[in-house]
Formats: C-alpha cells, structure tokens, sequence
C-alpha cells in the first residue's frame, strides 16, 4: 500500500513527458522509433546500416543512449545521421522520456524525416519507459539464443517490430529458429519480424522498406 | 536532497541483507560466486559445463534468477546440481540479497561446497546490488563485441573475475582482444580473465582450477 502508489506516479510523469514528445514528433512529422536490444545484439550496426542505405533519401536524427561515452553517436554521424545527440545517462540502465525531452531540441525536427532512439543496452528496463516514439524495435539477436521471448516476456510483448539480427551466425550456433518464433507469436502475435545480418547485408531490404514506409512526410 | 537519502537507505538494507547472507554462507564453509551477465552471453551454459566437469568432486548448489520460468534451474538440475533453487523476480532487473535471504533456507548449506547463484540476464543492474557471495563472475561473449568495458564500465569495475565466452565464434565476428583486454585492463586491473568456448570446452580448465582453488572446505 505505500510503495505501489509511487510507483504509479513515477510512470503517469514518464507517460505525461512522452506524450509531449510524441506531440513535439508529431507536430514536425517525424516519425521515430525506440530501439531497445541486450547489449551487443546489434543496435547501433543495425542503425549505421540503415543510415547507409537510407541517408540519401531519409533525413534521419539519431539520439543515442548509453551509461558512458559517444561511441554509439560518432558512429551514427560518421555513417549520415543529418544530426546526432549522445545522452549519457551516467549510469541508470535505461533512456526515459525526460531525457529525450531535453535532447530533442538539439534536435532540428523540421529537417528530419525519420528520428531512431538508441536505448540504453538492456533487455529488461526499458521496456517500461515510453520516450514518445510512435514504434518500439526489437532488436534480438542469434549467437544470444533461442529461449529469450520465454524469460524476458514483457519485452517481446511490448514491441511493434522484431529485428532477428546475426542471422549469419545461425550455422555456428544451436539456435531453433522455430522454438524462438513460437516463443515471440504466443507473447506478440502478428509482430512485423526481420531476420537479417547487419553483417552481410541479408534480410536488410524488407527491413529498410518497413522503415521507410513509415515516413510522414 | 529529498531523493539521495532514499536511496543510501535502500542500499545499506541491502549491503545488511548481504552481510546476514555472508555470514550463513561462511558459517557453513560454502563459497559463493554471483554469476552476471549480459542475456545470452553464455551465464546457464557456463554453469552447466561447469556442474557437468566438477559434480563428481565438489557438491554445488544453484540459485537461478529469471523473470519468468524455470529454464536455467531446469537445466542446472539435469546438468548435476546437487541442488538447485529458481527465484522469479517477477520483472525484476537484477536479484537482491532479500531474494537470496529467502532461497538460502531453501538449500541444505551445510551438503554444499560451492554455491553458483546466477543473476538475471542485465549488464546494468544487478552490479549495484550485493547479494553476499564471495566473488562475482562476469561473463562476456565475443559476439557482444568488444567496445562493452568503455561503455559499461561501473560493472565491469566491480567484479572479481571474467569469462570471456564463445571464443569458438572468433573467426566469424569482428572482436579485437586487445581492444576489449585494454579496457577491462584500465577499468580492473589485474583481473582474473578466462576466454573460453562453453561449446568446445576450449579454455575450460583454467576457469574450472580457479573455482575449485576457491573451496573452503
């Protein structure tokens, strides 16, 4: 009875600051995703690739989360992020939707098409902080095996794309393609999912074409 | 001010949790590792070799943090735990030393020599909380790549030694060693490094000498 109610505080102010953004997003029709992953599943390969093969005709924004360094935010300048913030969260385990407010106006909205959030790398935390974005991506990956959907549910619940990553890995690993599928169909039926290497550019196209779709103007 | 204090009391709760937890432990001569990780970096499979490679010689118990199921105490059971004990947080990030306060009756401490308590799978949280163990192990994997110690170095500070896992997968994915060893060197250094292939059971034996060189009785 006495810790519950602060709980719901915290997230109803999290849920108010997200529903800015989103109108901020929205005001500028830009469309934005929260890219959450374990770490080193592939988030910022994923994003570097997708702003290779999209900068030239995509304006994207890309904020980047992590507990230290602008690593993952050099990395999005040098592969055509139009424009670039780094958060450091200075060690809490997750983006929520205060930070992006205070990053996105060192953002130029009107001059973006698309914005990706990179969250902080952990499968766990933030699945329970809108930022605002209009989609979560999933970034899951190969060599971290096949029985994720089952102990991290919330996560895979919680999402409105499934990008399969290391999909290059697959004959090196024990990894049951359709053990991992029935896992994610039971918690998230119908969830658009794109199995690709970031690596090797396979599987890359149907992803780039979904995201694209999204844009708003 | 009004949010500091909040949480240095929540944290000696816990450090004092930990110490009770500690003292049962050395009580009964069990040494203890807290087993973190990042999801799928290899934390059930490097128990399982490990129970699989020392039943015979030490009697091991197992805690198994997870959100959800019993996958990883299922599976430390069939690989020759003496006894294995689940918590689910429930959609808790990390285990603390009140969830281990409550596993510990839950195991006859006194038929074991070794306790292997697996935290979830979070290379974020679980490092702020003591759980009372001897030493934490932190496992790495090379497909997780090699930039993790600059960009979560609060964990990779704080633990006592590391496994460097799926060595086997080295040819196929882009990891500098030196790269990753330079930054756990400025982070920790000196400390006890074991690279090894849970699959292959390739540098197996260093890590299984420097368990067993830790039982106390």
């Amino acid at each position: 009875m006495t810790t519950i109610p602060i709980i719901e505080k915290i997230l109803s102010a999290n849920d108010r600051l997200a529903a800015e953004n989103r109108a901020a997003l929205d005001a500028a029709r830009v469309f934005a995703i929260n890219v959450i992953a374990s770490p080193g599943a592939g988030k910022t390969s994923l994003i570097e690739q997708t702003l290779k093969a999209l900068a030239g005709k995509l304006r994207i924004g890309v904020i980047d989360g992590d507990l230290a360094t602008s690593i993952d935010a050099d990395r999005a300048a040098a592969a055509g992020a139009s424009q670039a913030v780094q958060i450091n969260t200075g060690g809490d385990c997750h983006l929520d939707a205060v930070m992006v407010q205070q990053a996105l106006p060192q953002l130029k909205l009107d001059d973006l098409d698309l914005l990706i959030i990179e969250n902080v790398g952990n499968l766990v935390c933030p699945a329970s902080f809108a930022l605002g974005t209009h989609k979560t991506v999933l970034v899951a990956s190969i060599p971290e095996g096949d029985d994720k959907p089952y102990k991290y549910p919330a996560t895979y619940r919680g999402v409105e794309a499934l990008v399969i990553n290391k999909i290059d890995l697959l004959p090196y690993v024990p990894f049951r393609m359709e053990y991992f599928r029935q896992g994610v169909e039971t918690l998230n039926p119908g969830l658009a999912a794109f199995p690709l290497s970031c690596r090797t550019g396979e599987g890359m196209p149907a992803w780039l074409d979904w995201l694209a779709g999204q844009r708003r103007k």
